[in-house]
C-alpha cells in the first residue's frame, strides 16, 4: 500500500485529467494496486506530457580536461583486463543507463602500438571517430580498414569486429560511439566474443574503400543487401573537400551552415539502422540559427573552435571537444573565427526517430531566431 | 564521490573486462566522477549482457477480478475529470513507466452510454479491443467506426480521435493498448487536446471498412502515403472466418497454431509504425511448442479457454482475461478445450523491433519443444 | 540507294527539323548509308511526334458473333494438335504481332468437360477471366484454383500452369489475356513445356484464396517476396460486393464509376509487374466523363449493357462483349440502364507505363468532358 | 481473305500447336478474320518462341569512317534547320525504327563554337557520351554541365535539356544515346519545344557534382524524389580513378573484367529509369568469357583497343568506335594490349529488363567459355 498523494498531476486544463484524491477513491485506488493494476487518471498527465522533456543535460567535455587521463588509463590496465580501455562520457542525467545523451553511448579509446582487441559483436551499432594517432585499424567481418585522424569507421549491428594499432603506430586516441543504452532500454542486446578471440583478414585492406568510396558509381554484379553501409570508412580529406565544394554551390541550412549526412551509398540514407553521422562546416564567422528536433546528438569539434547555444546556455568548444545536445532542447552553433572555417562531427539517433516516424523540428521563432543566453 | 564497489560486474571470461578495484584505480574512478565520465570496463559487463533479461514479469489480470472494479469507476469519476477512465495493467516491473510490458501500456476502459471524450491526438500509436456492451464508437481524423465485442480499431499516432458510447448503447468496456512508455523513453511523445474538444465527422460512417476491407481490391486513385493502415477497423466475424478458412489448408504455426497478422492493405505490413497486432485460433487439443522473441506480447483471449506457460511459468486463462509475455521469455500456449477452438488477441512491438533491425526468435530446444514447468 | 524522298517530315516550327532535299544532301545521305549511318534531321520529325498516335484502332467484338465459332473449335481441333484451342482478337492495326491492343494479346479459349491443357510456362504475364461454364479450373505452380463465372485468375510470369475442365463440368469458355507480344517487342520471351506435360498439385485446392483472401490479414510467417500477387484467384461474388459497397460512401471517380484496382495484397501494387486489372461498376443511368491515358485496355462487360465512346466513336456492349482502347485516346463510358448497375472488367499495362516513369493521363477539356460523336 | 498457308509455324513436340490446313478449317480461318479474330493455333508456335531470336544485327561502326561525314555536317546545315546535327547509327535489322540495337536509338552529334540547340524536353530519356573537343556544355532543367572528353551526362525524361559549346570552344563531337524507339514502341512519347527556345540557367555552373559527386556524403535536408539520378554529370577522371582502385582489391567479373555501373547516389539504382551505363576496363591481356542477357548494349571505347566477338563475330574496335550487342546474343571482349588497359563506356536498357522482371543472364558453357568464331 503506497502512502503518497495520487492527484500531484492535476491539471486543470478541459481534456486533461483533474481528479482530487478523496478517502473512497483512495481506497479504490489501494485496491486496484491489490490487483497489479492502477487509475489512469492518477498518471496520465505524467505519462502523456504536452511536449518532450529529455532528461539528459547538456554537456561539453573539453579534451585537455579529459586526455591525460585517457593515455593513464594505458598504465593502469591492460587491454586484457579492460576489454577495451574506455573513458566514457557519463551525463548526469543518464548516469543509470551510461548514456551521453538520451540513448547515446560515447566514450574515448585509447591503444598503445601493437596492441589489438579481442573481437566480439553486439546488437548494438557503433562507430569510431579518429582523434589521433598514426596505425590505428578496424577490422569488421574480415574486412580492415586503415585510419587517420578525423575518420569516421562503422562497426555495424551484428559485425565481428575488433580494433588494433599497427606495431609501427603511435598511441592512438579515438572517440567511440554506440546504442548500447537503447538496445538495452529495447531488451534487444545480444554479445559474443569470438570464438578464435580473434577473425581472419579476408579482403584486401581499405577493399572497402576501394570499392564503395567512388562517386556515382559501384562495382557492378555486387548485390549488397545489409541493412548497413557497405561502405565502412569515410575519410577525412575528401569529406572536407565535399564540404568545400558543396560552400560553393549552396547556402547551406540556416540551423547548421554546410551540412552533409554521412550516407550508405546504395541507399542514399543513413550508414547504420539506428545511428546516423554528419560533417558540418560553419563558414567564417557564421552563427547559426536554433532549432529543435526530436532525437539526439553528439558532437566533436573536428577542426577549428566556436561555440554552440544549448537551451540557452553557451558551450565554447575548439578541436577534440565533444559536447551533446539533447533531444527537443534549442540549439545553435556559431563559428569563433572571422578567417577559418570549423567542422563538427556528429552522430545520433535520428534514424531510430524516422524509422519510427517520430521525427519532428521547429524553428526557434522569436529574436530572429537566436536563443537568449540564461546566466 | 561514490564509495560503492567499482569491480561488482567483473566476469572472468576471455574478452570481458574483469578489474579488481585498487586503491590507485578507486582514486582514479574518482577523478574521472569529477570530470562527467568513468571508466568503462567497471560497466561493460554490466551494459553488455550475453542475452537480454527483461524487467517486465510475466502477469495475467483475470477479467473476473477486475470487472466490478472497471465498472465501479463509473461511479467514481466524470469522464470530464478523468479525461478516460481507465484502470491500467501495472507491471510490477514496469511500474515505474506505468507499462502492462516492456514499453507497452494497457488499461480497460469503460464508458456508459452516450458518453464521448474529448477528442485529442499523440506521438503514441493506440488500438482499441472491443470486450463488452453495445453502441461503442471510434472516431479518427473524421472516419467514425461503429465497434462491437472483439472488434479491433486502430487510432495512430497523430491522429485526433475520441470514443464514444451511443444514447441508444449500454455501458461499454475495451482494452486500450498504446506505446506511451516506448514514446515516453525516446522522448519523442507530444500531446494536443482538440481545439474544439471534439471533431466533425466528415465521412459515411464506417467507410474505412467499406473502402479497405475488402480483399485483393482497392479503391482506383487512392493514393495512401500515410505510415499506417488505411483500414482502421478490423470487424471480428471475418477475421474469426478468416482463421477457420486458413485452418483448412495450413498446419499452422508450430509455436503459435492458426496465426493471422493485421495488415495494412496497402503493404502487406503492420497496421501501425510501432504496434503490431494478430489474432489467432488454438484448434480443439492443440499445445503448441515454446520459442522466445525481441519484442513484448500484450494477449487477450477473445474466445474460448487454455492455459500459456511463460518462463516456466503456467497461466491459466479464459475469455476477457489478459496476460502479457516479456521479451526473451519462453512462451507456449494451450487450448484447454477438445471440441473447440480458443483464440488469442494480441499486440506487440514487433514492428520497432524488425525497423531497427532487432527481431530475433529461437525455439526451446530440449524435452520436445516444452519447458518444464517451475514450481 | 534510296531512291525516295528524304525530307518528307519537314514541319515549319521551330525546334523542329526542317531540311528541303538538296542534290548535295540527297548524296551526303546516301553516303550515310553506306556506312549504315542516316541524318536524324530526315526522321526527327517522325520519331519524335508531338503526343502518340496509336497504331491499335478502337474494337468491340461482340459474345453474339463469337461464340458459335468458339465453340465449333471444340470439334474442329484437338488440345493435343492445338495446344489451346483460342480464337484470338486480332487488332487490324496490329495483326502483325497478334495484338488485341497495343501489345497485349486477348483472345476465348474453350474446353469440355474432362479436358486439360498441357502445361508450360512462359515470359509473359497471362490471366483469365471465366465467361460461361461449371467446372473450369487453373493450375498454377502447384496450387489448384476452381473457377465459376467473372472469376479473375492469374498466371503470372515464369510459373508452370495449365488450365482444365472437371469431369462433370460443362464446356466452358474464358477470355484469356497476355502480354505475349509485348514480351516479344522486348525480346525477352521464354517458353517451355512441362517435362512431364502436366504438373502435381502440392497444395489443398483454393489454398491460395483461403490464405490470402481475406483482408487487413495474412497469415503470419508467410514471406511472399515473388514479384506477383500470392491471391492468384479473385472472385466475382465478394468483388461485386465490394463495390456495391464502396459505391455506398464513394463519388466514385468521374471516368470510371465505381472502379477498384484488383492488388497484390502485400503490397497495394497491381497484380503483376506487367498486367493490372480492374473492375468498374457504371450506377444506374451513370455516364462518366472522357479522358485519356498511355497505356492500353482490353474490357469485358461482366455485368449489365452500355456502351462507350472511344476517340468519338460509339461502341454498344453488353455482357461478354470485349472492347479496346488504345492508348492515348479519349474514352467515357455510359451505363444503358437507369435501374440496373453495369459491371466492367478491365486488364491493361499500366504497370509497366509506371514502372517506366510513363504514365499520363487527361481529361476531355470541353463541351462538360463529353466527346462529339463522329458520324 | 487471305490466300496464305495457315499452318507454316508447325511443330511436332507436345505441347506445340501443330494443326494441318484442311479445306474446313481454312474456310473456318476466313469466317474468323472476317469477324477481326484468328486461331491461336495458327501463330502460337510463330509468337511464342523458344527462346529470343533478336531482330537486331550485331554491329561495329568506325569513327575513322564516319568523323569526317560527321563534321561535315556543320557545313551542309544549320542547327535551326536540322534541330540537331546528328548522324544516327541504323542498325539493318531496325531501321524501320532508328534504332541502332534493340530499342535503343544512337547518334554521334557536332556542334562549333557559340552554337547552342534550342531546348525541348521529351518522354525519351537521354545521354551524352563526349568524344572531342573543348566547351560543350548541357543545360537541364536549369543546371549547366561542362563537359570534357569521356564525360557522361544525363537529360532524363520530362527535363527541359539544350547543348551548346562555348565561344572561346573547339568543334565538339558527342555520342548520342536515347530510347526514343521504346517511347514510340509503347505509344508513350511526347514531345515539346520549350516556349522560349532557351532555358535560364538557375543554379551555379556544375552544382550538380559540387552536390552529388562526394561518395559516402549527401546535402543534408535535401529530399530528392525524381526517379533519376540527382547526379548528372559523370566525369571521366574520378571514373577512370574508380576503376583503377577497384581493379586492385577486385578480380572483376569473367565475362566484363572490372565493371562499375554509374548509379543514382541517392538509390543505388541506375541512373535514369529506362537507360542505364557503365564503365569497363579490360586489364592488359584480359580475354573475358562469353555469356548473353536479356537488353541491348550500345558500347564506344573510351580508351585503348581490343575486340568483341559477338554471336561468333568478331569485331575489332579502338578509341571512339561504337558497337552493338543485340539481346540474348553471346559476347566476350578482349584487351589488344598486354601493357595497356582498355576501357569500354556502354549504355543500355537493362533498367527496364529489371522493373519488368525479364532480366536473364546466360554463361556460354563449351569450349572453356569462349565462342567459335564463324568464318
Amino acid at each position: 500500500m503506497s502512502s503518497s498523494r495520487h492527484d500531484q498531476y492535476r491539471e486543470e486544463v478541459l481534456g486533461r485529467a483533474n481528479v482530487a484524491d478523496t478517502p473512497e477513491l483512495v481506497a479504490y485506488y489501494e485496491r486496484l494496486e491489490s490487483l497489479g493494476t492502477a487509475a489512469l487518471w492518477t498518471v496520465a498527465n505524467k505519462i502523456e506530457p504536452w511536449e518532450p522533456v529529455p532528461s539528459s543535460v547538456p554537456m561539453l567535455w573539453r579534451y585537455d580536461d579529459l586526455r591525460e587521463d585517457v593515455l593513464k588509463a594505458l598504465d593502469l590496465v591492460t587491454p586484457e583486463q579492460a576489454g577495451r580501455r574506455v573513458i566514457y562520457f557519463d551525463n548526469p542525467g543518464r548516469s543509470d543507463v551510461s548514456a551521453a545523451v538520451g540513448w547515446l553511448y560515447s566514450g574515448l579509446q585509447v591503444m598503445g602500438p601493437g596492441e589489438v582487441a579481442s573481437s566480439h559483436r553486439h546488437s548494438a551499432s557503433a562507430l569510431r571517430f579518429i582523434m589521433e594517432g598514426q596505425g590505428a585499424f578496424t577490422n569488421v567481418d574480415g574486412h580492415k580498414m586503415t585510419l587517420g585522424a578525423n575518420d569516421f569507421v562503422l562497426t555495424p549491428n551484428g559485425t565481428w569486429h575488433e580494433h588494433g594499432v599497427a606495431e609501427d603506430g603511435t598511441t592512438c586516441i579515438w572517440q567511440d560511439g554506440l546504442d548500447i543504452p537503447l538496445m538495452n532500454a529495447l531488451e534487444a542486446n545480444f554479445y559474443e566474443v569470438h570464438p578464435d578471440l580473434s577473425q581472419a583478414i579476408s579482403y584486401p585492406v581499405d577493399d572497402s574503400t576501394a570499392k564503395w568510396a567512388s562517386a556515382g558509381l559501384k562495382p557492378a554484379g555486387e548485390n549488397w543487401s545489409k541493412p548497413y553501409s557497405p561502405l565502412l570508412k569515410y575519410e577525412w580529406a575528401p569529406t572536407y573537400e565535399a564540404l568545400s565544394k558543396l560552400a560553393k554551390v549552396s547556402d547551406g541550412s540556416a540551423f547548421d551552415g554546410i551540412l552533409m549526412d554521412y550516407i550508405n551509398p546504395q541507399t542514399g540514407g543513413p550508414v547504420m539502422q539506428t545511428i546516423g553521422a554528419s560533417m558540418q562546416m560553419l563558414r567564417p564567422g557564421e552563427k547559426t540559427k536554433a532549432h529543435r528536433q526530436t532525437g539526439n546528438f553528439v558532437y566533436q569539434c573536428a577542426k577549428g573552435s566556436g561555440h554552440s547555444i544549448i537551451n540557452g546556455q553557451r558551450f565554447d568548444w575548439k578541436e577534440r571537444d565533444v559536447f551533446v545536445v539533447p533531444a527537443w532542447l534549442y540549439h545553435e552553433h556559431a563559428n569563433a573565427s572571422d578567417s577559418e572555417d570549423a567542422c563538427l562531427f556528429a552522430f545520433h539517433d535520428l534514424p531510430v526517430m524516422r524509422a519510427l516516424g517520430l521525427y519532428r523540428e521547429e524553428a526557434f521563432a522569436e529574436n530572429g531566431g537566436h536563443q537568449p543566453i540564461l546566466s
